[in-house]
This record gives C-alpha cells, structure tokens and sequence, in this order.
C-alpha cells in the first residue's frame, strides 16, 4: 500500500477533471449564479416552469447555448463544448433537461438533418431562443424502439404537401419536453409514405402553436402532468390529425422528396440511413451521461461533507463523538461510489473528445462510428444507474437530512431517476453495446431487434477482440508487465487489473457468439437470445468496466503533480478492486481468482476506504461545484448550516 | 422442475396473506374508498397537508385507530391489529405516517409509558382524534442514538415540576411528524435529573400550542419544510426554553419521581429501564416494515400489470409484439422481487403474531423479548431496504410511464425512501441483530455503540445457536431429510435450501465472535469494532434470510389448495435461489458451493422466472389492494388506462 501521507493539489485535480472544455465549465460557474440560478426547493409545477422559462431566456443570452452551432448562427460549431455546457447545468436539472431539448434535440436535428435552408430560415431564431421547439420522437407505443414508430408523413404530389397523422393513441408522441406549453414548431419523427412506398423513418418541421400559443389546426396537445421530478419541463403528448405541411418541411440532409414525389438518398441502405439520422442521438447519450455524473457529484459533495461534520458514537468514554465518515460501513457506502465517479468522469471526457473529434478532426469509418455510438450508448447506461445508486445511497447516508427537500438530494434523485430511461431505456442500450462487440459492423448493420441480433451474430464471429480506447501504449506496456496467473502480484498491480477485465470481457464475449451461433432463426433463435439477454447484459457492463479502467489510466498518465498522481492511483486501485469485488463471483466460477485472491481484493476495498479517507473532502472539491449549486444547509455555511435551513412557523 | 400447468387459487393465497388479521385488512379495504381516499397526484405542500387531516378525521371515526388501546378507551387491545391497520393504509403513505404518528407513537407511548391517570385524562381523546400529539424522540444531533439525547427534564422540588430544556440547536427536536401544523402536545424523550443526579432518558407529556394553535410560552416550533415524499405529514422542530410541566407529567409507568425528589424504579438496572422504554418502539418498527411491504405489493402490481399489456419486439416478422414480461431481463427485474415480497410478507405476519402473543398469551422472558426486537430491526431493515430497490426497479421498469405523477410510482417511491432511515437507521438496526445473535442477553444487555458491544461480546460467547423462529418441527424434518454436501439433491431441495442459509449464518456469527474478543477495549477495541462492521452487517443479513425462509415454509405448511401450494413452492425456491444467487460469491469462498452448483443456482432461477411468469398477474391480484388505491391508469382502466389519465392544455 502506497503512503497515504500525501499532499494532493485541489487545482490539479480539477484541471485533470475539468478536461479540455475546462473553460467551459469555468464560464457556467460564472455565468450562472445570483438568486436565478441559486437552486429553491420545489413548488408547484406552474411555478416550477415559470422559473425555467425564466433561466431559459437568461441562458439563450449567453455563449453557452450556441456552441453546437456554425459561426454564422452565432454559434463556435464545437460539439464537445456544447455537451459540456449541457451537464454543468446541475444547478436545476430541469432547466438542463430543457436546455438540451431545446439547442441539443430540437435545435440539433434541424441542423444535422436539415440542409441549408432550413439552418438559414430556422437556426438564427433556435439559436437565440425566439423560437421554441421540440423533439418528437418518442409515441407511447414505441420508445427505445424507433424503427417502429408509427407516425405517418405522407407525400401529396398534388399539393407538394406531406400530411402528418397520428394512426392512433398508441402513435400519440409523448413524454416529449417542451410540447405542453412552450414549443412552437416540432421535428417529427415519421414513417415517410410516397408514391405508394415507404421509406423509414424520417424528420420533419412541423408547427406546433400559433403566435398567441394556441395548437394549430389538427394539432392536440396534451399536458402530461406531474412528474417524479423535472416539474420545470413541460412534457406532453401529441396528436396530429392529418395535419398538412409543405414539401420543404422534410429535413432532407438524408432523404429527399422531389417535387413529383420521387424519392432520393445518398444513402442507399435503408438501415444504415436509418442509423445515420440516429447518430444524432449519439451527443444526446453522451450529454445525459455527462448530466447524471455532475449530479452524482452534487450528492457525494453534501453527503461527504456532511459525513465529516455528523458525529455519532465515541472511541472512548468522555471523547468526542466520531465522524460519520470514519465508520467503516459509511466509508464502503460513499468512497467506492466516488471512485467510480472520478473513473466515469475520465471515461466522459474521452467520449466528448471523440465525439469532437470525429466532428472536426477525422471523419469517422462505419467501424469508428458504431464503436463511437456503442460507448456512448454503454457509458450512458452506466453512469445514469451509477447515479440513481449513489444519490440515493448519499440521502441515506445523511439520514432524515437528506429526505429535507432544502438540502438537495431529494430533487437531485428525483430528476435523475428518469435519466435510466430517456435517451434510450439502459436495458436496451446494453444490448446495443454488445451488438457492436460482436462484429465490426464493416458489411452490415442489423435491427436493433431480438431477431436482427441473432440472424446477424449467426452470420460470422472471428472472436472477440480488445479495443483499447485510451492510453493505448501505456495500457500495453502495464498488461506486458504485469504477472501471469500466478497471482504473484499485490492485488494493486495495475496491468493485472488490466489484463482480468479485458480477459474477462473477451470470454463474456466468446462464449455469448457460440450461443447466438447455435440459435438458428425464427422463433427459437427469439428463445435462444431471450435466454441470453442476462449475459448480453453482463457482457456490455464488462465492456464498459474496462473501457472506464482504461480512461482512468489515460487520465492518471495526463497528471504532473506527484502526490496528486499517487492520490489518483489509490483511487483507481479502488474503483477497480471495488469492480472485481461486486462481481467477484464470476472470477471465482471462471477460476479467474483463487478464493484467497478474491479475499485480498476485499480486505483491499477496506485497506483503500481507510487510506483515501482523510482525502475525502479534497476529492469532492475538485469536482468545484460552487457553493451556490450545492445549497444544502447540512454541507455549506458553519458544516451545519443549521442557520439557513429554516422557515419559523405558528 | 414441478409441472407448472397449474391452477392457482388466488382466494387461497389472498387467504394466507393476509393472514389472522385479514378482517382487519379486509375492514380498510372496504372503509377507505371514495374520493377522499383515492390517490391523487401530489400538488402543494399545503394542500397535501389539508386533504391527510381530512383523511385522518374520517378514520378516526372507524374502529382502524383504536385497535392498540384497551376496550375502556374503545380500543379492543389487539396490537396485531394495530400494526396491520397501519400498514393497509397505502392510498396514501402521508395518511399511514401521520395515522402512525398519531395513534402509534404518540398514543402509543401515553399507553405504554404512562399510568392510569395519564390514560384517564388523555386517551380518550387521543383515541377520538380530538387531541393531536407528536412523539419527540429524535434530536438533530442524535437520531437512532436515543441513549444520547441531550434535551434535559430537571426537576424542581420547590414548585413539583419538570424543568424541560433544550441546550442548543443540536438538542432540538427534528422531524416530528405533527409537529409542524397539527400537534397540540407531545410525548418528549428527555434525560431526567433529580437531586443533582441523572437517571437517563425518560418521557414527559409536554403542551405544545393553545387552543387557538399558537405555540405555548418557550415552545418554539418550526416546519422541516418541503420533503422528498411524505408532504402530507407535517414534520417540524421543537426547542424548550425552560419549560415547566406539572410533576404528573411524567409517564412513570418504569420511573417515578417522587414530590421531594426521589427518584425509584421498578427496574434496578439503568440499561434494562431503558431498553424496556424502548421496547415501545418495537411496535412502530414493525409497523413501517409492513407499511413498506404494502407499497411494495403496490408497486409490483402496477409493474407487472403494465409489463403484461405493454408490448416490444416481435418473436417472428409480423407476429403480434411481445409482451414485456416475456423477456427474461423484465422477468429477472421483477419476479425474484415478487417472491421476496412474499416470503418477507410472511415472515411479516410471524412477527406481528409473536408481537401479540407477547402481548396477551405470554410475558416474554428476556431472551425472547430481545429476539424479538431484534427480529423486528432486522425485518424493518430489510423490508424498508427491499421497497426501495424494488419499487425503483418497478419504475425503470414501466419506462416514461412509470416517471408520470398518475402512475403512482414517483409518489411510492419517494414516500417509502425515508423508511430505511426512520424508527432506526437500517445500518444501525442491522448492528442490533447481530448483537442479539452474539448472546443470550440473560445476564445483561449492553449500550447499543461500538464500545459497549466490544466489551459485552469479549466477555462471554458460546458459539452461534441457530433458533427457528417459524414452523419448528417442519423444518426439523426437511433439514434431516437433506442430503449433506455431497451436492446429490437438486437446487430445489428445500431442506438443502434450510441447511445452506443455516450454515453460513452460524459461519458468520462464529467468525465474527472470534474477531471481537481478540479486540481488547479502548480504542483498539473501537478500531476492530469498525473493521468489523461488514461482517456485522453480513450476519445480520444472514440471520433474517434465514428467519424469512422459514417464515415461507410455515406458510406453505397452511396451504391447503394442491395447485396453490405448488406454486408458493415454486415461489419460495426462486426465493431462496435468487438469494443465494446474489450472495454466492460467498457460498464459494467458503466452499458451500462448487462452480458447478453455482451454474445450476443461477440456471435455477432463470429457469423458475419462466415457470413463474404466466402466474405472475395471479401472484400480484393475490395481493387485493383494490383498483381505487392502485389508482395508476397503466395499471388500471383498459389495460392502458389511458383514456384517464391526463387532461387537455391549450
């Protein structure tokens, strides 16, 4: 075990976290603050709205709206920029929530499925927040699900008009943000119809309200009423009753409709132009990922403060009482949670810049492009679960506190909670995460369906393959270095950390294809993949674990400061071993650990929660949160706070 | 596997479920209906409040609330009942806590704590309602530590009064249900002193407000304010400035004062006066575990009925979608939740009848009133816990729908989140049953904190002594009849299921009874505490899987219906199997479990989730919470419901 006496340096820590859009981050801190952005406990659902309205117009004025966009609307055209300034937004989440459906779902599909007229008409006005919309995808019958939504858009050669209908209230659009009293124009996710054929699901602009903010002829809309959380966005549910648009409403970057109805794409496979419209939901993944981990950061700040002023029992009699957080039990519950934290945050921070730079450095292969998505898609699973876990973990960890809504965590879990679900349900997404380490995706791309899944896998399977995606020299250097299975290493030797996630991930991933292999096709291979969703699952999270280990490595290398490093290393061993601790029990089956191995990673859990302890604190300020956004009574002002937390009454 | 073409009956299990009180809960069933009681979406806090006062002015009017009081003060003496009319109040959890506040704690207390008079004068109309109480027990500085409160009760020979007092903002009372609106007195845990000397916690009846509501000379009340769920129920903080109350305000049922000061006790030992005081608190946690199981069975009735209505994916081109809970991953979120809501459902009703018997058939001696208190704490711990994970899986498991206000998730959710941390802490709680494992207690019982227990364990210990707790007999005979390690039996063996929790429940409490009296005392003794706080945790966990399962087998052994039983045998393996699923990194670190038989658990409970599915709707409508209460319309209605849930806009 490294010496623990070591003086980490706050400001290193936050840099490395800060990460290349450092001086985003830093502008939302100054930007947002002052009793506008300071967080209030929740009341009703009107005022709730009307106070995101409000923050809403205050943020269309500044830069941090527009980053996404090109320079002509106002905008830096630097899409790592604009995810970042989207989860910075932890001050309400509902106005992040808002923010993203407008200038991130909204504003982002007009621009990346739109062409040069609909950015000249539309953009200026999207961009500074005149014009509000929505982004309709979503039908009650069918989330996750997109291929199947069952919105129609019909051409009419007649009039050059595409006739927009919802076939029935399974196809009503719902849940969708901005649709129950703010949205005036909608994209529209639709089954293009013409000339008698159909061609998937497109996008079209459809106006939702007039000026006076009355729906439209054949518009209805409906109010989807109180929420778990994010009461401050106005979701609702659509219906359009052949509701008529002209032909130039089609955003046709990726499909046109000739004025005769003639229908034309640059690309020819309808499942990979399917996919090409949903890249557009890769930055949203990647924006909600990065969104549940500055909340978690949130809730671990009021939790570890306030386990280092709450003092409960005493050592010896007569002594003053102890910290929460020098309990053991209390240590296991926060300090392997902010490990992995920490591990995520470097795993979004590769994800943003490969988001970048497949913008604006390299144009990105298929195989890149659905390795890009599949991340995405995985990272967000993780994070968002990692986020439901934790803040609830941390209300508890600070008792009857943390149930007061005054002190955060309550909102915090509240809004996030539903972060599992939006931008694609996790479950779904895991599975799209293991479809990818299953081929390269070079020839084809299936459905994103049990039966696609296993006629495709049945196809061809040449083993799986690590790919490394950070720090790839450093990370080959560690695994060569590291001790076979003789088990001749510490448990804190890191290529054999290393070396047990890829292999584990490679044999999830070997045995899965012989499975699928076998499974024939109709009906029994729906049984066969039925009956291997649990190891899909498993297999996609042993992806995630070692593609998250591995930015961890990346982000220690980035580090200059010695202790700081020394620090980080300690809590990478933590994250890792806590890893391999919650699923110590395959190691055990797969022979991957002997029973005493698995006991030296458990008594390594506790040995690190004890080491990294006393740098508790120092670890949650470099997430730099400001005091403004934290708010709760029980981790700013005198540790107590007592002072701030309350209202007299009789 | 047992041929699951069965025909279940769902009187019969509604029959055992509900138990020897089900004229209880059949009573609530019937009496609380109507819009007054039906579950509306939460609006303000206010509001809220309003509509749970006029809810608890109806109920006090039926014999629900009386049932805990002697048949003078028109009560019929029947604690069962009392618990179980308690826990039926799921159409609105603020209504159950506020009730529980009321005629559990508050009346409680008088009841148990006080004398003749004290019941003369006051439970009439506490009974009746007329007289609104709180129970001011926690303190901001100290919660589940009652031992250390640190308001004082000081006593003035010279005008025959108690002098109650708050030192300072950490001696303030906290979250005291009633306190903030409603209450008009309250039962107040304060360390008594007389004659320069302190005799420990004891209760004084304290007048809160006047007749007018306004708060009584040196009562400074004030509200905790908006709340993650419970917004009905209004919780506030008390401090006293030198209050004084008449000498009888003391509830001297276990310690009397007399009118010069002298201080006597029926019970000699200072310890045991207190933990006999306490012992009212075992009623309340016992309560909460039932109340937390009902939103349970709520939560799992509306996500098992969405995911058989709610349809996804296709099995072959063109067939009908799949239902949800024909997947194995809905199936694995659901259904071992189910079979562990009916096994912790019956270990419920073994405690509420042992708690009644304690009370009218038998005195229990000191061994078996610590067993029970201990039982109670350690099935509150993990009942509250189970609602929590299970009720948030039921959410992510509806998807959009199951995040809308209507569908009733949020607001259970939110609701039962606190139950893990009030009437104790769960970690705490845990701590507590361990202990009770570790002795007998005949000779003495320790202070419940880290040194007391160091202490008391190094003394004596005679190694684990497994006591049955349900269906002695039975179980003597399935555990004889079990094959022994040589693995010869199948997973479904139910005396090999007995045998396996058994062992590593003595295993862990032998182990850890070795650790602790290694440790010494002072603060080495502290550090050893601390790092045994895990294994402390584990044992806790250990013992009530077990008491659970026995809990299950006593209820299979009271079913009479052949298709019936067959299916709670079915249900109790998938129990028992996913439970050493979740915890069989254990059973192979100590060799309880090759790898083979690992594979076959894990195989088992896939394999019972399939046989368990089309039985699933049967298992949750066993649960006869009526439709008005589900109130969700996913759930509700034409199977979507959603002809009632919203309401247009615009």
């Amino acid at each position: 075990m490294v010496d623990a006496d070591i003086q980490p340096d706050v400001a290193q820590l936050q840099e490395l976290l800060d990460g290349r859009w450092a001086r985003v981050r830093q502008l939302a801190r100054d930007e947002l603050r002052g009793p506008l952005f300071t967080p209030v406990p929740e009341r009703g659902t009107e005022e709730h709205r009307d106070r995101v309205s409000a923050q809403l117009a205050a943020l269309a004025g500044t830069e941090l709206v527009g980053y996404g966009f090109p320079a002509t609307y106002g905008g830096s055209d630097d899409v790592g920029a604009s995810v970042v300034a989207f989860e910075m937004l932890v001050c309400d989440l509902s106005l992040m929530v808002k923010m993203g459906v407008q200038w991130g779902l909204f504003g982002g599909a007009l621009h990346a499925l739109g062409t040069e007229h609909h950015h000249r008409t539309y953009l200026p006005q999207v961009v500074s927040g005149q014009l509000l919309g929505c982004f309709a995808m979503t039908e009650t019958g069918h989330g996750s699900d997109v291929q199947r939504l069952r919105t129609t858009a019909e051409y009419d050669a007649a009039t050059e008009e595409f006739v927009v209908h919802t076939p029935d209230d399974d196809a009503r659009k719902d849940y969708i943000g901005n649709a129950a009293r703010d949205g005036r124009m909608a994209v529209v996710f639709a089954q293009l119809h013409t000339r008698g054929e159909e061609h998937g699901v497109h996008a079209l602009l459809v106006p939702l309200r007039d000026e006076h903010g009355h729906p439209r002829p054949g518009v209805r809309i409906e109010d989807c009423g109180r929420k778990f959380g994010l009461n401050g966005v106005d979701n609702g549910r659509i219906w359009f009753d052949r509701v008529r648009v002209p032909r130039a409403a089609l955003l046709d970057r990726y499909g046109q409709v000739a004025a005769d109805g003639t229908y034309s794409s640059p690309i020819a496979s309808r499942n990979r132009r399917f996919f090409t419209m949903l890249g557009t939901l890769v930055r949203g993944r990647i924006s909600v990922a990065g969104g549940a981990l500055n909340a978690t950061q949130a809730a671990l700040s009021i939790a570890v403060r306030y386990a280092e002023t709450r003092r409960q029992g005493e050592r010896a009699p007569g002594e003053e009482e102890v910290p929460l957080l020098d309990y053991r039990t209390h240590q296991r519950r926060l300090l392997p949670a902010l490990a992995r934290t920490y591990a995520l945050r470097f795993a979004q921070e590769e994800l943003v810049r490969a988001l970048y730079d497949s913008a604006h450095v390299q144009t990105l292969n298929d195989h890149d492009q659905r390795e890009l998505e599949a991340r995405a898609a995985g990272i967000k699973a993780v994070a968002t679960w990692h986020a439901t876990r934790t803040i609830q973990t941390c209300r508890e960890a600070c008792g009857g506190a943390g149930y007061l809504a005054a002190n955060r965590l309550p909102q915090l879990m509240a809004d996030t909670e539903v972060f599992t679900t939006f931008e694609g349900d996790n479950t779904v997404l895991m599975q799209l995460v293991t479809k990818g380490l299953l081929t390269d995706y070079r020839q084809e791309f299936g459905e994103l369906d049990p039966i696609g899944m296993a006629r495709f896998v049945a196809g061809q399977f040449f083993g799986a393959v690590i790919e490394r995606t950070a720090a790839r020299s450093v990370i080959e250097r560690l695994v060569d270095a590291a001790p076979g299975r003789s088990e001749s290493s510490g448990v804190h030797d890191r290529g054999w950390h290393l070396r047990l996630l890829e292999d584990r991930e490679r044999h999830m991933v070997d045995g899965l294809a012989r499975r699928l292999r076998r499974a024939g096709s109709g009906r029994a291979a729906f049984e066969e993949f039925n009956n291997t969703q649990d190891h899909i699952l498993a297999a996609a999270r042993a992806h995630i674990d070692r593609v998250v280990l591995e930015a961890f490595v990346a982000a220690i290398e980035r580090c200059t400061h010695d202790d700081t490093r020394t620090l980080l290393d300690l809590l990478c061993d933590l994250y890792v071993l806590s890893t391999i601790e919650e699923d110590r029990a395959w190691f055990l089956e797969h022979e991957r650990l002997t029973t005493a191995r698995a006991k030296a990673v458990k008594e390594g859990v506790n040995a690190l929660c004890a080491t990294l302890r006393p740098h508790a604190r120092t670890l949650v300020d470099a997430f730099a949160l400001p005091e403004e956004w934290l708010a709760a009574p029980i981790a700013v002002a005198d540790g107590t706070g007592r002072a701030q937390e309350h209202s007299a009454v009789g």
